[in-house]
C-alpha cells in the first residue's frame, strides 16, 4: 500500500492525481494506492479538489501533507519557485518526492535538492513525462540495436504558441525574474529527450530573440519584454553528436510540437510530440526502390501501450504518459531498474539551460561543465 | 454516491473500469463513484482483477453483481452473446445498464433489450465511444451551423487488418455462427458515427467479400472461412443524403481507421481515428487562393478536452473517450441530456446491419426500415 | 522524323504540344520531331497557336490537318463529341491517332472509331496520362512481384471541386445531352488505373446523386440539373477482386484526387494523384514492430522518372506525364512494346460507364458484357 | 528571335533545354526561341546531345557557342570551377548569360563575374531556380499583404541523402578543394529563398560537422573525408529577423528538402520542397476554433501555374521551375520586370556562405559584410 500525497491542483496536479488514481488498473502489477493528503492555498480549495481527486485529508498547509504520516510519497506540482522549498522538505521528512520540472528557477536552489536527495536515501524523481510514451521508448530500442546505424546529428525543436499573440497583455512570465523565457519553459523538456536517448550535451552556442519588444499593461501603458520567447542552439554532445535545439512559445500554429530528427549512418527517424503516437522511420535495410519513411502507429508490441490497450493504432493520450511515469517510480521506489529523470540527470538538464543562457550573454560556445 | 458493478474485464471490461475510476477526477461535477462488485469467469480471476481495479467484492457469478443492493448501474462487457441476457436481467433488477456493442447477434434478442429497457424505465446505454471525441463533438457544432453548407455526401470507411493474415488459423469468427462478418465487427461503428452526426439510414445496397477462401485449422486440414471480413454499401439517408460505407477486418496496414468525408454545398470535413485529436476541415468563407484542408488540432476549445488537460494540442487517448462516455451516462443518469446511444438508438444501428446482410443475400436494395 | 499534327488547343491541347516539344529532349531515343500543322476554329486562333507553339502551317478547317502529306500523327484535343468524326478521319487517311480521353458521348460512335482504327492497322491512341507517372508504374511493379501477395480488394476514388459551388450557373455540363455527369467526365480516368494495373471490371453496381437538383440560368430564372455530379459503384473485377469506384465533381477541398487503395495478402499500397510523385506501401516483410505505411518519393530508380530528372524527390509535374505518354505513343508506332491505353481497351473503359448509368437506371447490378 | 547557346549538357544541362524547348508554348508571351549551338567536351557527345535537344551547331570547344554571332544568350551548366571564366567571356563577348549556381568556388572569381556583368551591360543571371515555384511566389505575396503580421522568426532546412551511405569511396567532393562541403552544395540555395523572401543575411554563427571520418579510397585503404556533409547556421536578417539555417547532404530519407518555417505576429507559414504544390498556412483571422494550418494546393490563381495548366492541384514539376526562371530572364532581357537572383544578389549569397565558413573556422558570429 502506497500512501500518496499532493500538493497543487492545477494543470500538473491534476495530472498526478488521474496518474495516482489509474496506475494499478493499468498495470495491475504494483501495490494498492491510497490518495491520503492534499494540499492548497485555501481550505475551501484544498476540500473541494480532495473530494473530486478522492483523497482523504485536505490542507491549506502543504506542511500537513508532507508530516502527514500515511504519506509515504508526495507529489510536487506547484509553480517552480516553490520546488525547492517542498521537495527538500519532502525528503527530509524521510518520504519519496515526484516533482514537476523544472527543478527550481536558480541552479543553486536545484543544486541543494540534488543535496537533499542523496542525503535522504529515498527517491526524487521529475515529472518529464515525454520520454515515457511507447513511440520514444521504442525509438531508444531502435537507437540500442543501431536501426539506424551509428547516429551523427540531431535536430530537436520544441514550439508552441501561447505567448503568440501580440495583443496579449504584459504578465510575470515576461518579467527577467521569471527566468529567461523559452530556455526555462521549453528546453527543459527537449533535453530529456535528449539525455535519455544520447546522453548528456558537452557545450552549447546560443542565440535568443523576442518576437515582441514591449506589451500593454493592464491600466494602461506598454512595458518592455524582459524575457526571451525564442532560443536557437547549436550543440554538441559528450558522445561526438552535433545538433541542434530549437524552441519558440510564440510560433502560432504549434500547439504542442517537440519535433526529433535523428541521422545516422543507415537510415533516420522523426518524431513529432503533437502525433505521439506515430514514429517515422527510414532505413536501409531492403531494397532502395520501396525505401521511404514509414509511419509506424503505436501498438501493444511497443510497451507499455499493451497496458492501456490491446489493440493497435488506438492511441494513449497525454495524460497516460504520466501514468507511466507514476509506474516508473513505483518501481524505482521498489528498487526495480526504471525510467525516470532523477535530481541527479534533472540537475544536468538544468545545468545545460543555464549554460545557453550564459553562452547567449557572452556571445560564445560554452562548455557546460 | 453512484455503485459500480462490472462484468467482463477484458479489452472493453478495463476501459470501463479505467472510466469509473477517473470520471470524477477528470470532470469534478459528477457525484463520487464506488467500485462495488466485479464478476468475472473464475473466483480466482475475479478476485485478482477486483484487487487491480479497486473493487470491493468479486463473484464467479455474474449474476452476484446485478444482483447487489449496492450496486446502482452495471457494466456489461463480455462477449456479444452474453450481452442479451445479462443487460435484460440487469435492467429487470432496476439497474442502470451501461452495455458495449454491439447489442446481440439476432436482431430479435436486441428488439428484446429494448423492450425490457422501456419496461424498466432505467437508463440503458450503449458503448459507442467514437462519438464522444472532441473531434467528432466538433464536426457535430460546425454541420449544426452549417459551416459546409448543406451537407450532400458522406463517405465513410472502417478498416483494421486484425484479420489480415492468410497464416492465421480458423478460429470462431470465421464461423456463420459468429455473425456475418466486418458488418457486425465494425460497421456499428461508423453507423453510430452516421446516426449522431447526420440522422438514420433509409437503404442500403450492399457487397460482401472474403478474402481467404478457407484457413488452416488446427491440427491439420483446412476450413472454409463462412464470414465476410469485406462489406461495401451504398447507403441512402432518411435526409436524403447519399453515400458509401466501407468496411474492412483485413485491411493489411489499417490498425483503427474509421475515415470520415462530409461534402457539402460550401465546404468538406475529413476526419480519421487514426489521428482523432485532428480534424480537416475545409471552407470557403475567405478568398480561394488561400483555400485548403486545415488540420485543426484537438483544444481546451473544443469540449470537453478542457476537462483532461488545458493545454491544446497534447492529445486525448482512446480510453478517454469511455470516461467522456461514462460521464454522459451518469448526466443521463441524473436526468441531464446527454451525447450517448442508447438502446432505442442502438436497435437502428443493428437494424441497419442486417438489412445491409439482407441487400448482400438478395443482390438488391433493401429499405431498413 | 516524325510529322505532327494538333487540332484542339485548349487545356489538352497545349499539354499534347509541350509533350511533343520536349520529348525528344527528355528521352534522347525517339526520332526527330516536327510541328507540322495546327488546327483551330478560326485562322485568327489557328495562327496564334501556330506560332506559340511552333508549327509551320495553321489551318481554321481541320481536314487541312488530317490531309497534310506532312502530317504523320494527328493529336485530337477538341470536345469530347467532336472526336469520331475527327479520329475516324484521321484513321481513313492513313495517319496514326492520339485521341484525348474519352472516346466518344455515346457507345456506338465508340465501337465505330474501334473498328476505324482496325481497319486502317495504324495506332490509335487515347490520352489517358495518369497511368504513366512512376509511381503507377512502380506500383504495377510491386503488383507483378507480388509484393502485398495477392490482391483482394481495390478502392478508387477520383474528386474535383468544379462543380462544387452552388451558385455558379447552369451551363451545357448540365445538361442530359452532355452525357451522364461525373461518369463522363472523371470515371473514365479511374477505370484506365483499373484496367492497367488489374484488368476489366465484370459487374457494376452503381448509385449516382445530385448535389443541386438546379441552377440559376443567365438571365434570370432557375432550371433543373440533368447530370449527375456524383456516382458511386460498387465493382467486381474479372481476376475476382471486388471494390468501389467512387467519383464526386463537387467535392470541395478536392483538386484532382484520385486516391487508390490496393489491399493484398501481405501488405497494401495507397496512391493519390494530388502527390503523384508520392507512393504509400505497407508490407509484412520485416518484424512487426517497425512496420507502417512507408512513403515512397517517386526518384530516378523508378522509371522513367531517371529521364526527366537525375535526382530523386525533385517531382515530376502533370505535363510530364503527358510527354511520357507521347514517347509510349512514338515507341507503338515503332513496333515497340508499349504501356499505353488504345481504342480496344479504351472501347472497354466506356463499356463500364455505360454498364453502371444503366445500374443505376434499373437499380440492380450489371454484367459489364 | 533569341538564339540561344548552350554550354554543358548534364543535370541542369538538360534541364536548361527543356526550359528553351518549352517556354514559348508555356507562355506564349516571349519570342520565338531558335537553339543555335551547342558545346560539350567531345565533338561525338557534343553532336549527340545537338541532335537530342535541337540544336543546330554542335561544338567540343565551349568558346564556339560564346562567339557564334546568331547566340544571343548562353546557358552555362558546366561544374561550378568552369563558371568564371565561361561567364566572363560570354559576358565580354556581349551576350547574356544564364549560369548555374553557385558562381564559383573561389569568393574573388565570384566578383570577378559580377565586375563583368557590370561591365558589360548584359544580363548575367543565376540558376537558383527554386525561388520561381508558384507557392514560393504566393509566400511572396502573402508576406507583403501581412497575413501573417510581422515576421519574426525564421528556420530553414536542406537536407538530401546522396552522400549518406557510409560505404560509399572517396570522391571529389570529399577534398577540401571542391569547397567546403554542404555549405557550397545546399546552403545556396535557402539563401536564394531567404534573400527573396527577406532580404540579406546581417551575421551568422556557423557549425559543421562530418558524419563519417574517412572513406575508402577506390584501389584499397581509407582516406580522411576534408569536406563537411552539415552546417547548421545561426542567423540573423539585416531587418531584424532571426533564424536558423540548417543543411545536410547525409540526411538519409531525405531527397530533395528545403523545408521553411516563417514565424509571423499573425500567423506562420510552411513550405518544403518535397511537396513544393503544397504551402501550408496559419493564420488567425477566423476563429480559434478553426484555426489550423491548412494545406493549400497550388492552382491557376497562383500564378504562373495557370500558364502550364488551367486546372487546380494538377501539379508543377521540377524543370516546370526553369521553365519559369527562364521566361523571367527573357522578361529581364526585354527590360521588364522579373522575378531572378542576378550576379549581384547571387555575390550577396556566396558572401554569406563565405561568412558562414569563417564562422566556423573562428567558432564565433561573424558580420556577413
Amino acid at each position: 500500500m502506497i500512501g500518496v500525497g499532493l500538493i497543487g491542483t492545477g494543470f500538473m496536479g491534476k495530472c498526478h492525481a488521474l496518474a495516482w488514481t489509474s496506475v494499478r488498473t493499468v498495470f495491475g502489477d504494483v501495490p494498492p494506492i491510497r490518495m491520503v493528503h492534499l494540499g492548497e492555498a485555501s481550505d475551501e480549495l484544498a476540500r473541494k479538489r480532495a473530494a473530486e481527486f478522492g483523497f482523504d485529508k485536505a490542507s491549506a498547509d502543504w506542511r500537513g501533507v508532507v508530516e502527514d504520516p500515511e504519506v509515504d510519497v508526495v507529489s510536487v506540482t506547484t509553480p517552480n519557485q516553490c520546488h525547492p522549498e517542498m521537495a527538500i522538505a519532502v525528503l527530509q521528512a524521510g518520504k519519496h518526492v515526484w516533482c514537476e520540472k523544472p527543478m527550481a528557477p536558480a541552479f543553486a536552489e536545484a543544486e541543494a535538492m540534488l543535496a537533499a536527495a542523496r542525503a535522504s536515501g529515498k527517491v526524487a524523481a521529475l515529472g518529464y513525462n515525454y520520454i515515457q510514451s511507447p513511440a520514444i521508448r521504442h525509438i531508444r530500442t531502435l537507437l540500442g540495436e543501431k536501426a539506424i546505424g551509428e547516429v551523427n546529428h540531431l535536430r530537436v525543436e520544441m514550439d508552441e504558441d501561447f505567448m503568440a499573440d501580440p495583443d496579449a497583455p504584459f504578465f510575470w512570465k515576461h518579467e527577467a525574474a521569471s527566468g529567461y523565457g523559452a530556455l526555462d519553459d521549453f528546453a527543459v523538456h527537449p533535453l530529456s529527450l535528449i539525455q535519455t536517448l544520447f546522453g548528456r550535451v558537452a557545450s552549447v552556442m546560443c542565440d535568443m530573440a523576442r518576437p515582441y519588444a514591449d506589451r500593454a499593461v493592464p491600466g494602461g501603458g506598454r512595458r518592455a519584454v524582459e524575457t526571451y520567447d525564442i532560443a536557437s542552439s547549436l550543440i554538441r554532445l559528450e558522445n561526438g553528436v552535433s545538433g541542434t535545439l530549437l524552441v519558440n512559445r510564440s510560433a502560432w500554429g504549434r500547439k504542442g510540437r517537440i519535433q526529433i530528427q535523428i541521422f545516422g549512418s543507415r537510415g533516420s527517424i522523426v518524431f513529432d510530440q503533437e502525433r505521439f503516437n506515430e514514429l517515422q522511420l527510414y532505413v536501409t535495410w531492403d531494397r532502395p526502390t520501396e525505401q521511404g519513411y514509414r509511419t509506424i502507429l503505436a501498438a501493444p508490441h511497443h510497451q507499455p501501450y499493451d497496458r492501456f490497450i490491446p489493440a493497435p493504432g488506438h492511441g494513449l493520450g497525454f495524460n497516460d504518459l504520466k501514468t507511466i511515469e507514476c509506474r516508473e517510480l513505483i518501481r524505482r521506489i521498489e528498487g526495480a531498474p526504471a525510467t525516470l529523470i532523477e535530481f541527479d540527470e534533472g540537475l544536468e538538464i538544468e545545468r545545460t539551460v543555464h549554460a545557453m543562457a550564459r553562452s547567449f550573454a557572452e556571445q560564445r560556445w560554452v562548455a557546460v561543465r
